[in-house]
């Protein structure tokens, strides 16, 4: 399969996305990469760097979206840009995914105009997956490309979140919750309540635990969580800085208070971080998009790339969006307002 | 000071109150306990625990709410209940506060239904108070009060977190933030996005330093959050559970893999626990009642109940209530649907 890179995303330029794309080729000689960029930075870059060439093309694209300007002014006075030249190479289908660790707002509002959704999806949504407790993942999506969100798109969400459970993550018989603020039918605001009773007559009923609360995110309570995209995004961010606070906080109270094994302490905790962050998880997939996108983290280094590049392949070679398409096909027509 | 204590309140029945009650009667002089409960149970507990009698009452109230009832239900089946009573003897100004570890609904229901608000305030809200980074600690509001807020009632928040901070943890000049998903303005929903003029229009503008995001709970940027109480209780539940979580991870992937030092690095560990556990930060208050509402994990132990009877004493020794009534007569006046 062929992925598109925008080249010129993250806060770090083009050189994490060169040499993430060429780790990803050399780990899966299945995969070609086109980097979409400026061909100015991007060719000095790849002549210093051994590559596969007949895998690994640049597409021209003069310019390009800041991760802090305004995704819809910036789509509108920027149109040569690197995310939408790789969303157009996706609708005409020059390639079967794209990745991006540039503007996030950009690239969603770039893959909403281009309008390529799953048959049946009004709103694609963000997936993230997070650590549990009993070593398993819980997938919690929408995390931030809709934040106003009717009760029909979360239920969407749950089929999508469970085919991925299934399918990417190997889970062979996703429960679905509902984020909310108690467990109790009944609780929580409107769009919640007529959610829960959706997926309650849905086909997907079996797989519904009901409501699960903040908590239930890393106890391995549950495999996909349902959410609207603000509150999946602040609780996206607010586990990464809590991570962050914690790590800081056990380095100092615990591994610096140790003597002899500090040392062997620190390295522990080092690995421990690796282990767990974001560079490790191979991107947030926006789900929904007839082809296969993925979001990265605008800090992302190489290995960060690498392995969304690898998981865009991943959702290719298991046919992630016709399995969705399927399982959509069983689910009830939702009004337009629902 | 004077302060009902649901005696009924919490997961593990009466004892914690009781002894909680006594641990902070010892603590402070000024104090006085008024247990609100059934005699049954409680004469026994306390008979079998000294304790100063002239600042320590039992008023009788015959019903229980479970701590899974639904909180409408409940406190109209149960009149005699005792989160009820508490209510009842602050609102006839018999205690100057109240205090309970019970069904979160039914403390907050029985308290909107007295309506013995401060003026100005439609809508209470619960905060919670977390670490962070620098050691200092954030204020969040509202963590499950109002899940439908309007506008108005998160300049509100923002009043009452920002005396808060200002009064009960010694923040000088607290900074207020607004969760949202980006920092930039014109972020998120329709709430957040008048909510945020609303702030920017006001007398708290000096203190408003805009939208904040979920990584900013623990890094020190910000003392105040303001949010909805869906997003405040998702945050809230997350936080415990992500932060249990990682205390596990760490005490396998780290302290278990020492040698010499696995001892020592796990009474660390533990201490870490202990110092951010929730039964040290004195329960989460009720803002906006006049008069002084804390409300206690269920799960709270004697040292909780003591924390929070020590803060409801603190609120009442600052004159919190005056405070917050001052800044609130300086906010312009907000329509009905803001």
């Amino acid at each position: 399969m062929r992925i598109a890179l925008d080249a010129m995303g993250g806060d770090h330029g083009p050189k994490p996305n060169v040499a993430g794309a060429v780790a990803a080729l050399t780990a899966a000689p299945d995969l070609s990469v086109v980097l979409v960029g400026d061909k100015a930075p991007l060719d000095p870059i790849l002549a210093a760097i051994p590559h596969p060439a007949d895998r690994l093309e640049v597409f021209h694209a003069s310019e390009v979206v800041g991760m802090n300007e305004k995704p819809v002014d910036a789509l509108r006075k920027k149109p040569d840009n690197s995310i939408a030249r790789c969303w157009q190479l996706l609708a005409t289908k020059k390639v079967d995914g794209l990745v991006s660790a540039g503007n996030t707002g950009a690239v969603v509002g770039a893959g909403v105009f281009t309008r390529k959704f799953l048959k049946g999806i009004r709103k694609p949504g963000i997936a993230t997956v997070l650590p549990t407790v009993t070593g398993g993942k819980c997938v919690i999506l929408d995390v931030g490309a809709n934040v106003h969100p009717k009760p029909g798109h979360l239920l969407h969400y749950g089929v999508m979140g469970a085919v991925f459970a299934k399918h990417m993550l190997g889970v062979d018989k996703p429960r679905i919750g509902l984020m909310n603020v108690g467990e109790e039918e009944g609780k929580g605001h409107d769009l919640v309540q007529t959610a829960f009773d959706l997926f309650r007559k849905s086909p997907l009923s079996d797989c519904f635990i009901g409501n699960v609360e903040g908590r239930d995110v890393h106890n391995g309570r549950v495999d996909v969580i349902v959410t609207d995209g603000f509150t999946g995004n602040v609780i996206l961010k607010h586990a990464e800085g809590q991570f962050e606070f914690m790590v800081k906080l056990v380095g100092q109270a615990v591994i610096g208070q140790l003597q002899a094994e500090k040392e062997l302490g620190a390295k522990l905790l080092a690995k421990l971080v690796d282990k767990f962050h974001h560079s490790s998880t191979g991107g947030a997939p926006l789900l929904g998009v007839d082809g296969c996108c993925i979001i990265c983290h605008g800090s992302s280094d190489d290995r960060a790339i690498a392995n969304a590049l690898g998981a865009a392949a991943q959702e290719a070679r298991v046919k992630l969006n016709e399995k969705i398409v399927e399982e959509l096909a069983a689910m009830p027509a939702v009004a337009d307002d629902e």
